[in-house]
């Protein structure tokens, strides 16, 4: 383990966005670097990555979705094959101009998702229905220009999978869909321990290209929504552009149907920004790279140093024999107190102490990441009391999100009601809304709040009512939130 | 699985390039894109590239490397700091010029390898002895600008995993130099069955901005040598020119000492080559995604479909609980013949039949892809019988790969005879050699054969005698070959 300096880390309810760079560099998680926009992944973070792509390419496998790998360039000419599609990735494009000393024929654009290189070769995969459906993911990294960055949240190159699946018909394809929104929705909620809002994007907010977008919504501490995760229904839209045709059972030449969806490594923002306290990251149980740190507590006695050392280790070897993910530190060299901030400020969920007196007396002592509770476990049943206690903190900070999201969403019926709470603190609103393009273009330019999701459980609730905004008539009431 | 399509496979002893190339295409490892010098990774070609990454990963991680992710971009200043470095690689950049709509200030460069934007980093990261070893990798794609190409052997986006670390004294550095060469060279005799050659690189083909570096080559079927993995140590340079300081123990700062180590998914190409025969591809079955195929064989028979269907499941789902990685062929569409030329296109070590005949008599037909040699095993013995075969099919690729290794290479002590044995065929030359780089470039400019390795068994031969191609003195044999 490296040397750690300890700095001062900014209360995170002081200042969320200060503590969020201080937690973001003092836990080892990312690093700034010289190419503006472009972070580094340091290995504490990137083991969280790791986590995160084990968990997600597992239940890909299991479903027959293979993974494979596109080029990271695309010819403009491709991209600009889809109007609506370049429109909305024109302004963040990387253009290589230049190779091997030559300027090129043609510029070609750093990938910002994969949709145009990939279709223009679905067209030769896809030719019988015998070749659906096609179910292609790949790990990458793409790069979105973007003026203002936030590690994690928001950065110029960042990784991600992105699926691109193709079937015969639509309700196939509306199917995947919401079945990879189901996996980001089991991600958040089973791993993260983060209770999200799901639903249907507006018309405005839907994916360029894309006939529907579902979108995984994160409702930030300081009431911010976090986009997490998008699943989109591509229909026939770029089958027609890229001429994708395939011979169904009859004989019939038909375009086929198309999903697209993504999960980045913003998801690691969403996390830090979910759990965090005053004393740095906390992270759940099932995502953390390390779940239990045992610390072996020595003094200044070598005898006893060497005793609980060895307990530390026997008792990381049971947990790991049983799946715990365990690490020891028996750091001699630093206070105890700088040792428990160091582990409290990287977030791992439980720690284990090991001294003179847990020796003595055949027992382990504990503290929880997530509430500070300490207790002692007898050794002797100090797997299965890990095992139950990781349980419970990974319950108890998914029931805190619920309880966060509650508190930081409100009804409201008119636009006067939703400015003033808006100026009273950012958060979620849920309201009748029309739909109409125009009055949530208004809406953002008065008041920067966009429209979140349509949550699923309300897409046919059939209201009677007007627009919160414009007065409208609205039957449906949507969520609205200023964003990351 | 999708459907298959039985093209005209050119015979790998007419005309190795083209056989080559319609393996990578017809096995469904590969594809061509519409991006000059970009291949398309395909599912199956991407599943023995994960493969390779779960086997590396795991010694990397078992020895303390830790995975980090650096930024793709690197500003042209920082490619410059190190001339060797930038010099190397400057006619081989991707450069990127406009972002975000706007040009700009300071060209980036793809990264090419990722030493300076990294060591740019380590410098902030390394400030104290107790902060080294440091010991980072790196999953990720690179870009190398290239007028030839061909699929995974030579295209101008790669994918690779990157080594870096850093040292308090040269010696460590060496140490972990030679670790990462002897992975590598585990990784290919044991894991790939491929015999390597494994030495030091000459003055002219060290990497830029390194002081040694250590190569596998491998001897190709076609006499040409294939540049398969290096292991560089960088001593102090890059340190120096980076700035990375520490504070030993004793309070003096001093410059660490670095290596850098790589290996790509040329490996892949270099796999194909290997074993690959006139059928298609042969995997080695610890490479192998699929080590087995159970082909179902239910003739015209409702009755005995649905049996032997089940039967090969059964038999699939022990050996799967065995460890082994088998997939089921239940296809009643295509004919036996077609089934089998398929999985014999695709190099699945092991093939399984179950028929009628093989149900009644409670037996399981076999037949290996390395040799074609068919056989009986009892139903009841079909874990050890596979595993058996597997490991022997294993041992023999290697085998074969070790006689082809010493039929290709040849003692030389003269030009002339360099000269007419190379004419009489590609192959690899053990020579005398007086490690003047004007001769050994002359020996380019006129045979197209350069130095691949000196031997690290031989790299202490103290010979006495005269250059084979200047007639200088010379003390070392070193291996000249024409290259990939």
């Amino acid at each position: 383990m490296p040397a750690f300096e300890k700095r001062h880390l900014t209360k995170k309810s002081e200042n969320v966005s200060d503590w969020y760079h201080d937690v973001v560099v003092q836990a080892g998680l990312a690093d700034y670097s010289v190419v503006k926009g472009c972070m580094i992944i340091k290995p504490y973070g990137y083991a969280i990555w790791e986590r995160i792509q084990a968990t997600l390419d597992g239940w890909f496998k299991e479903a027959g979705v293979q993974n494979a790998y596109f080029p990271i360039f695309i010819p403009m000419s491709l991209l600009e094959k889809e109007k609506g599609h370049l429109e909305g990735f024109s302004p963040e494009l990387a253009v290589v101009t230049h190779g091997g000393g030559e300027k090129l024929a043609e510029p070609l654009a750093v990938r910002p998702t994969s949709e145009t290189i990939m279709y223009q070769t679905f067209k030769d995969w896809v030719q019988s229905y015998r070749d659906l459906p096609l179910l292609i993911n790949q790990w990458a990294n793409v790069v979105r220009w973007e003026k203002r960055t936030y590690p994690f949240l928001r950065t110029t190159e960042f990784l991600w999978q992105e699926g691109h699946t193709v079937h015969q018909t639509e309700d196939e394809a509306v199917a995947m869909q919401t079945r990879a929104l189901w996996w980001y929705r089991k991600f958040y909620e089973d791993y993260c321990a983060i209770s999200p809002y799901i639903g249907l994007k507006s018309q405005s907010e839907t994916f360029a290209g894309a006939k529907t977008t579902y979108s995984i919504e994160l409702v930030m501490p300081d009431g911010r929504a976090l986009q997490a995760a998008t699943s989109h229904n591509l229909s026939d839209n770029f089958a027609k552009v890229f001429e994708i045709l395939f011979l169904d059972e009859s004989g019939e030449r038909k375009h086929p149907f198309q999903t697209s969806w993504g999960l980045s490594t913003r998801s690691i923002g969403g996390l830090i920004l979910s759990h965090g306290d005053d004393s740095g990251l906390v992270l759940p149980p099932k995502i953390a790279p390390h779940q239990v740190v045992i610390l072996a507590i020595g003094g200044k006695d070598a005898e006893t140093q060497r005793k609980v050392g060895k307990q530390a280790r026997d008792v990381a070897e049971r947990l790991k024999q049983s799946g715990i993910r365990a690490v020891v530190d028996d750091d001699a060299h630093h206070a105890l107190g700088y040792r428990i901030n160091e582990w409290e400020l990287r977030g791992v969920p439980l720690r284990l102490e090991i001294g003179a007196k847990e020796l003595e007396t055949g027992s382990v002592a504990f503290a929880r990441r997530d509430t500070f509770l300490k207790g002692i476990i007898a050794e002797s049943d100090v797997v299965a009391g890990t095992d139950n206690l990781l349980d419970d903190i990974q319950r108890s900070l998914l029931e805190r999100s619920v309880v966060m999201k509650q508190h930081l969403t409100r009804e409201v019926a008119t636009y006067d009601e939703f400015k003033t709470a808006l100026a009273d603190g950012r958060r979620f609103f849920r309201a009748l809304w029309c739909e109409d393009p125009a009055c949530e273009a208004k809406v953002k330019e008065e008041t920067k709040a966009t429209t979140r999701v349509l949550e699923l459980n309300l897409a046919d609730a059939n209201f009677s009512g007007n627009c919160f905004a414009c007065g409208a008539p609205a039957t449906r009431k949507w969520l609205f939130a200023q964003s990351y």
